[in-house]
Formats: C-alpha cells, structure tokens, sequence
C-alpha cells in the first residue's frame, strides 16, 4: 500500500482541526487525544504482527519502538539515545518523516502547531496497553526550523493490570 | 508501510467530522470535497510512478482506476464493468474495502453515512486534473448491509484544458 493516499488524508485531517480549534494548543491535543484512540487499537495488531520478545527494560522497549513499530507504519527507522542517568527519557531523531512529505511549511498563524502530534499520541496510547504510562512529545521539528525532528518519550512508571479493562 | 495506521486514522477523520456535522450528508459532502483536494494532488504522483500510457476510451480509464490506481493505493483490484449503452457508466465491486477494516458497522444513527466518500472525491478531483468531469458515488455499501460495496462512476463530458490554473 502506497503511503501517499495516508499522508494526504492526514494532512486533510490536520486542517480539519486548523478549521475547527483556533488555539494551536488546541489542535495539538486534539491530534494527541486522536492518537492515543488509535495507539491503544494498534498495539493489539503490531503485538500480532511483530512478534517481539517481552522487553525487560526502558532502553529496549524505546529500541522496540523505533526500530520495530516506526518501520512497520511509517516505513523509517529513527535513532534512539537515552538522555537521562535515571534511564527512562529516551529521544528518537527523525530524519525523515514521511507524514510531512507534501507539507513545505506550516499554515499560516499556525507557528505553535504540532503537526505530527497524533504520533505522539499513538506511542502514548500503545505504551499504556502494556501498562507503561509515558510522557511523548516533540522536542524538535523541522517544519518549525529545527535542524531535525525529535520526539521525547519519557517513561513514568508501570501500570497497575488493568485486568477489569478488557474485553 | 502497513494500512492499519492509515485505516485508523481515517476513521479518527470520520469521527472528527461526525462530531462537527449533525447531518450525515453534510459529512459525505465534506467527505467527499476533502477527497477532491486530496485527488487533485496525487495525480501527479499517480501519473509520475505509474507510468500509464494515454487512454483512448472511458472504458480504459475506468480499467486504469481499477487495476493501477486502486492497486497502487489500497492494495485492492475492484472489478469493472460499463453498465449504460452509451459507455460512459461504470461500476466498480470492491470485494474488500481496507479502508473500513477496524469498522463493524456504521456509529448510530448515522445510517445515511457514506464512511469512504473521500474515496469518491479522490477520484473525482485526478480526473478533473486530467481533464474529465465525472459523477463519482457509493451506490452500495456493505457497512449498510449491501451485500458487495460499489462506486459508481459516470463520465460526463471532457474539460477545456485550463491552462490558466496551472502553476
């Protein structure tokens, strides 16, 4: 499947938003909120798919993710550094982002948008169905000027089995 | 790259726009307007990567739409067949729909719902760019309960090409 129709469409969605919430930090939680519906769905099927090993520490679950999750759906694979003593702040450098491939600039007024936050979101919502809760942002982007585009994953601690939550 | 993401977010899009419009054919009207901005942009790409040769025949267009563009962009070949003497009707038989693969049925009380439209302004707007007009409409849908999902496409007459609007 081609990913041109997907980044269209996203882009589509993305002004949806634009149109529809005038603060940027609207927007960007509202593509956050969207993600996590989605992250916490597509976590069943990258489990299914990937048939990774049980990760037994912050470090690999991040590798998981980048080298793992990010070249399954987006077809590219970030590099991942930990950049805290403790161990659980990791961040993954994008030299590519295939979401933005039709998008020179951000819209006009539009300086504070984060146009890729449903990934973010995505991450957030798959790390919390295998009981991890995170905080995931994007630290640097180049749409905004930035050199690269980085995103910060920082692992807050484990879940409680959510056993009365499933299905 | 891997659909789910796509699919996903397709439908976070649908939701979205739900959530915006109480009437189910203003989201199919937007839905389908969306498309047309999206169509109109991935012509380029479609006719840069898949090197088609020039159609001389409603017919063949409508073959190319099934078997290169479909395949290309949702991984699928739907099934053509011209059901009007003058040649210029076609249905499309999508035996598979990816795009509505995490959807069951249609949210409640949205049973007028065309949940692809963007599919059928996609089309529209890369015939356009390529100097046809066309009527492009879901005709059956098996999210409600048709038993194949059908795109109904008719020709309608070729367009002056519009020199001025080119860049």
């Amino acid at each position: 499947m081609s990913r041109e129709l997907f980044v269209l469409t996203y882009g589509a969605l993305v002004a949806q938003l634009c149109k529809d919430y005038e603060k940027d930090e609207d927007v960007n939680k509202y593509l956050d909120r969207m993600g996590y519906g989605i992250g916490i769905r597509l976590i069943e099927d990258f489990l299914a798919r990937s048939a990774v090993r049980k990760c037994h520490s912050y470090s690999e679950i991040a590798d998981m993710i980048a080298q793992v999750a990010f070249k399954m759906y987006l077809g590219i694979t970030p590099s991942v550094t930990c950049i805290n003593k403790r161990g659980n702040k990791f961040s993954l450098i994008l030299n590519k982002n295939p979401l933005v491939d039709f998008v020179e600039e951000l819209p006009a007024g539009r300086s504070s948008l984060c146009y890729c936050n449903l990934l973010c979101g995505v991450i957030r919502g798959a790390l919390e169905m295998i009981n991890l809760a995170a905080e995931v942002t994007f630290i640097q982007d180049r749409l905004k000027g930035d050199d690269v585009t980085e995103i910060g994953i920082t692992f807050l601690r484990k879940l409680e089995d959510k056993k009365c939550k499933k299905k």
